[in-house]
């Protein structure tokens, strides 16, 4: 007799749902009403993984030998997939995470996360993401190869758009030529079930390895970090909480396994005295905005705002207490995020914080927290830049009031590697010389820099940079949006030395393998054939 | 009273030439006369890695603010001023590593010195490395950055090309924009001494910060290991063994810090029996001329060549053992690599493999030791794969010769990940399916596949990869050779989102800075301004 009851959520294995091997179940918890919503999910045994990994790795050989376009092809489809089936996809989301059903996430993440697969699709098709290089004098050429099967851990706080088996390490991944396992993130179990459902259908339609998309729910710690290191990965995508973060690298880090984090930020703002003066009701609308728009639970919310001592900073933090205690706070994903908020919050307080609005304990009927403002000065910050700098992920913010630009730099020279940093200054050039001292010491803390604009939008653009140095990632080198540059994080650089020209991948044959495809050749980049 | 007398070396800190502060010293070897050479070098306490830090940190922020033609002028000037003490560097070289003056350290290694000099100087010039990226629409640039001080662990090997004052290393740190601190390899002191006097000149002579280049010449392990994890350190990079690399891994790891390690690599060489058949002569004579040239201390030495067997294989085997036993042994770059050859050699026979020539202790009057070949068989490798990659660093292969093409693929399918690998076959296409089985296997194994030519020429192109997956190196997507790609090694992506105009990089602005700058504008590579 089995010692789960058979309604337990089947796991995606090698192109089948079957039944885990669970040492235990879990379930998910409806936001809105903080109750545990009635599907249980699988915590599955090494035995699932065993099997996962054993799949994939042929998985791996296979489409290895599967031209890019049919890759390009099953992208596609399933980005239609989810577009149909929107409406299931939005209650399923909404009904585990609280976030809004519109315009959020049937409007916005929805249509990003189609997006995303069929960029990707596009780059997988025409091999640009692959940066070939063909060198006709030495008789060289190089380019970028699927690296093997990629684990991806998604993240609680985008449901689709970060997605493991939907999202952009996701996209990434097959579009680079590798199989995904993806280990669901408990807050959205079910949403990430029926996400695999298409995904696995579009699988079969188009006819790749069957074992292309695998999924399972939930591993023990020691599991998940056996997972990453086995010697059959080629690499993993992770997004979440930094402790969970670094145990897994840590894992893969000894056994050679690249492992891609986008970990805790806190995502400093600047805005200096000329702006405030200029167009305070725009900023604080801009950051009241940003912090409180889906309750804070971006990777990119603004959680800490650096301003100078001065009558226009008072103003802005009054308009901004104002608004964060008149607006109706937002639901959080789950009770472990309010948990953890509430916790934050506390510790920044004990740490000698004032606590401006907010604070406090999460609701108990639903998932939420009051929005939440406190405020340092600089010299409270620089006695202890770490604590200060305690990620308090949601609807909260820290301001830090430095008593000038000199100790606002000081500040900013001490703060950790975070995701993004934005400026906000005067519209004419009358602040240049502070705005450039800021600037200079901002820009090697963060993977992107912003001006008069808040951090929380993360356009899909090949000029994107959704990383930056350690511990908001891993490697300073890396973006986990943007393509075609996400992609390389899941390939394998491989030089064709001498290689017979019929033995060539199609990529760095003579002649293009399609109108789009962009080669360095002897130097230069271009489209078209060899010579 | 000083503990170490007045003729140690100088370590080059912070622009200037001044006793470290060593807790002891050491000396190199004449390795053709095994014997001690005079001078002294310090091995420096943690105050000389601190004050060095210290340095190359103010270093990297004023190098931030320098225009890349500014370091572009000093890598050439620095070119020329190498070629210039052309006659004493090459005669210091040769009496550290008893490499041949001719062709081999002033004809061949010294020129590729000089010219990666300058490749990587015009790299530097254009921006080309940095991948420039914009996006129009989105409003969005992205550059890849400078990364901050990267330590440079050379390797004993190539005491110009891969110095960690003049190498590739160097060259690509120096070219992203990053202040270099070399630890020089104990086995080539003097030589690296002598190339950082001309970097400190040219470093003057340019006006560049002065710490842009600085040297120590050994530490403890316990400090290489602080050095690497410091937090002033923007990433590393190290050639040489595999245990120390994995320790200064493993501390770099630990402290998110970004580490390039090029470690050890058996490069198997399968060669089918239609290609002996064919052409027996020109292969062994390859072969011969591959392991034998600088004594086989290349990071790319056949080490381990895949037979099957067969008559013809049986004459290859004896025809490359005549030539191996008949062959004057040549000299080898220390005593430490004779002891670690003969003690390779010794666990290679201890574990069964056949000693068809050489083996034995190194002679005493010089650093060398007999030109050695071994000989298993495939089941032979297959019960102890691991034990039979061991590396024999030196003028020493191993042949593996297989019942059967399916047995030489499961033999490659044990391999762990190497730098190169290589087959020749029969020159028609008479033996393309059992070639595409074995390529197949054989490409996510190395980080350069070669065909019909040996592994040891490593050509400076856009299209070489230098690297490959663990443990051949710690990271399958970066390669140590090759402009402009090894640059982006030592870079940190970064993305400029709604950035003033005028704030913008000079290389992500409207105007191209040089006319030979690619960007990837709107999706198309391409010279030339924006719009």
């Amino acid at each position: 007799m089995s010692t789960v009851s058979t309604d337990v959520a089947r796991v995606l294995i090698a192109g089948s749902w079957r039944n885990a091997t669970p040492q235990s179940t879990f379930h998910s918890t409806d936001p809105n009403h903080n109750s545990e919503l009635p599907q249980a999910f699988p915590v599955s045994t090494w035995e699932d993984c065993e099997a996962a990994l054993e799949a994939a790795d042929k998985a791996a050989a296979e489409l290895r030998r599967v031209p890019p376009a049919k890759i390009a092809e099953f992208l596609y489809l399933y980005a239609d997939k989810i577009e149909a089936a929107k409406d299931a996809l939005v209650e399923a989301a909404y009904t585990e995470t609280g976030l809004a059903r519109s315009p959020r996430l049937g409007d916005v993440e929805l249509p990003r996360t189609s997006n995303q697969l069929r960029a990707a699709a596009d780059s997988c098709r025409s091999g640009n993401w692959a940066l070939p290089t063909i060198d006709t004098k030495a008789g060289i050429r190089s380019c970028y190869r699927p690296l093997g099967p990629v684990c991806v851990f998604g993240p609680n706080n985008f449901p689709f758009a970060f997605n493991s088996v939907a999202g952009g390490d996701f996209a990434a991944a097959i579009a680079a030529g590798n199989p995904v396992i993806g280990k669901a993130n408990s807050s959205h179990p079910e949403t990430t079930r029926l996400l695999a459902e298409l995904a696995h259908e579009a699988v079969v339609e188009t006819g790749l390895p069957e074992a292309t998309v695998q999924l399972i729910y939930r591993t023990s710690h020691a599991d998940g970090e056996r997972l990453v290191s086995d010697p059959r990965v080629g690499a993993t995508g992770y997004t979440g909480s930094r402790s969970a973060g670094l145990t897994l690298k840590s894992a893969a880090d000894r056994a050679g396994k690249p492992i891609y984090l986008e970990l805790s930020s806190v995502n400093p703002v600047v805005i200096t005295p000329g702006a405030l003066v200029e167009r305070n009701e725009t900023i604080v609308n801009d950051f009241v905005t940003s912090v409180l728009m889906g309750t804070g639970q971006f990777c990119t919310n603004p959680g800490m705002v650096l301003l100078v001592a001065g009558d226009e900073t008072e103003s802005f933090i009054s308009d901004v207490k104002d608004r964060f205690a008149s607006t109706q706070s937002g639901t959080l994903l789950s009770p472990a995020v309010a948990r953890s908020l509430s916790k934050s919050v506390s510790i920044l307080t004990d740490l000698g914080a004032d606590l401006l609005t907010g604070g406090g304990e999460p609701e108990s009927d639903r998932c939420a927290f009051a929005n939440t403002l406190m405020r340092i000065d600089g010299a409270k910050f620089l006695s202890d830049p770490e604590g200060f700098q305690t990620e308090a992920f949601g609807n909260a913010s820290v301001l830090v009031v430095a008593k000038d630009i000199a100790e606002l730099c000081d500040v900013i020279d001490h703060l950790e590697g975070n995701l993004t940093g934005c400026i906000y200054s005067k519209e004419d050039a009358s602040e240049e010389t502070d705005v450039e001292k800021i600037s200079f010491v901002l820009e090697p803390k963060v993977g992107r820099i912003l001006n008069d604009k808040m951090p929380t939008g993360v356009a899909v653009s090949a000029a994107m940079n959704h990383g930056g140095p350690y511990p908001a990632t891993g490697h300073p080198g890396f973006t986990a949006v943007g393509v075609p540059a996400s992609l390389l994080r899941f390939g394998k650089l491989t030089s064709f030395d001498n290689i017979r020209p019929t033995r060539l991948p199609a990529l760095l044959q003579d002649s293009a393998p399609t109108a789009e495809t962009m080669r360095l050749i002897d130097g230069q980049w271009r489209t078209g054939d060899v010579g």
